[in-house]
């Protein structure tokens, strides 16, 4: 497998903060990366980068890689570039890195035979062509979404990749992945955001706008840390996995209504078990 | 008024956490402590630990200190022991550590005269006779929600010990402190724990149990660290603080409500403009 794409160049399409890592961290292993880009300016930044052996805005730089990888953002994914999809060459395997995988197969399986739909998770605060890192993807899990129309040599190439940059593989059906990250990643960042949102407007009520912002300490800080977020990462989430957001949000606040119902009836030893049951649930999440 | 209570044994009451930890740093400030504490094994640790000069279970302990922490859980402050009220000398400071001040206000200023009720707003996830460290409650805010009825030079007292641990001294009301704290502490551990619930029952329901387990990664470790934290605490702060965390609440619940609208009615625009003011307004709190 690792021939597949170690004797041609591996192409990226996008050198953002997934793009730019993977193309140092497999320049790093030997291979030699091709990238596409959709700006001059960022073509001249990751060329000083190194991110790339060689960085285009022409969809021609493609045309040798036997693996492409398109890391772009989400929307972009899902309404790409006609000229992208046509400079794909056809015996290339091709690969993506949203963290939503429904509707990315729904849209580029037609597409190409031997796309396989996969999610890096492996994330910073930082975004864009300086963001890019080297040993991102290390212990991080690499999810990919294959079908029973995926090429499993397409798909052993796309694990190759991914256990070279240190990543850990695992394959699961795609709406079980849509609807996990939704419940652990996407319906989080709204969960979060209102609470920022509380603080502000409930401290502004109480005539406490300045105490609450003294006051906050590290655990305020974490439990707001995802919902202070990018927020157009943020929203493509939660427009890209709709259906599974509004789940994880409709189960999310019948768990809050029943916690509450507890406060206000005033069940303090029932409070506690719920309580207790959470602080035994965690370590299984870390 | 440093010499009210550096010329003077200082009384500590509990050495958990917060008592112990004041223990230390005021010994190391060259104070003389005597502390109070419920178990003989826990006198024994904490004179192992030299947690305070003298350590007995004996109220007795406390007879010659001018200024005295009360460092209880807040169950235990808000029903103390008849023994410790009355071996509390009546020319004493004597002040609180408890995270919720009206409560403790009302139950302790009929007491003793020159009660002080403050909050040290430091803590880790440790508790017992074991957790108290040096240096915990350096920079953090120290808390005082004096009343009318508050003595001026108690409560200078309790700056002075404040300051000499290192905290951040601030001043406000009783009940604009209990909504800060609803807002930014208690309420979030529920909206935590609920997570936590969520994301074990909703991955249960959609048959992927493991899977989610395996691919929470370190935003949902953020989010979900207070409420997977210690249950009597959690349950202590819901219940000696239940009018403030119920108002929160029900704000939360509103905000939450909102987002989700935006996300059911696909207002996508407006959904990336909540959370860009999310994103702007958290350095506010940090």
């Amino acid at each position: 497998m690792t021939s597949l794409w170690r004797q041609r160049p591996v192409g990226i399409v996008g050198l953002g903060l997934i793009g730019g890592s993977l193309g140092l961290d497999l320049r790093a292993s030997g291979a030699t990366v091709h990238a596409l880009v959709h700006r001059q300016t960022t073509a001249e930044r990751a060329r000083e980068r190194q991110l790339a052996d060689r960085v285009d805005t022409d969809p021609a730089v493609l045309r040798d890689c036997g693996l492409i990888v398109l890391a772009l953002p989400l929307d972009r994914l899902l309404d790409p570039d006609p000229a992208l999809v046509a400079a794909l060459p056809a015996a290339a395997v091709v690969t993506d890195v949203g963290s939503v995988k429904q509707p990315v197969l729904e849209r580029w399986q037609p597409w190409h035979r031997r796309f396989v739909a996969s999610h890096p998770m492996a994330g910073t605060a930082e975004a864009g062509v300086e963001a890019g890192v080297q040993g991102l993807f290390a212990g991080r899990p690499w999810v990919a979404t294959p079908t029973a129309d995926t090429d499993p040599e397409a798909l052993a190439a796309v694990q190759t990749l991914a256990e070279a940059v240190g990543a850990a593989w695992l394959q699961c059906e795609a709406s079980a992945h849509d609807r996990a990250v939704a419940l652990i990643s996407h319906m989080p960042v709204l969960v979060s955001a209102a609470l920022l949102q509380t603080a502000e407007q409930g401290g502004t009520a109480a005539g406490a706008g300045a105490l609450v912002r003294r006051l906050a300490s590290s655990g305020f800080a974490d439990t707001s840390r995802i919902g202070g977020g990018n927020p157009e990462l943020g929203t493509l989430m939660a427009r890209c996995n709709r259906p599974a957001v509004l789940q994880a949000l409709a189960h999310y606040r019948q768990q809050l209504a029943a916690l509450e119902g507890l406060v206000e009836s005033e069940q303090w030893d029932a409070l506690q078990a719920e309580l207790g049951h959470c602080q035994a649930l965690r370590p299984e999440f870390l």
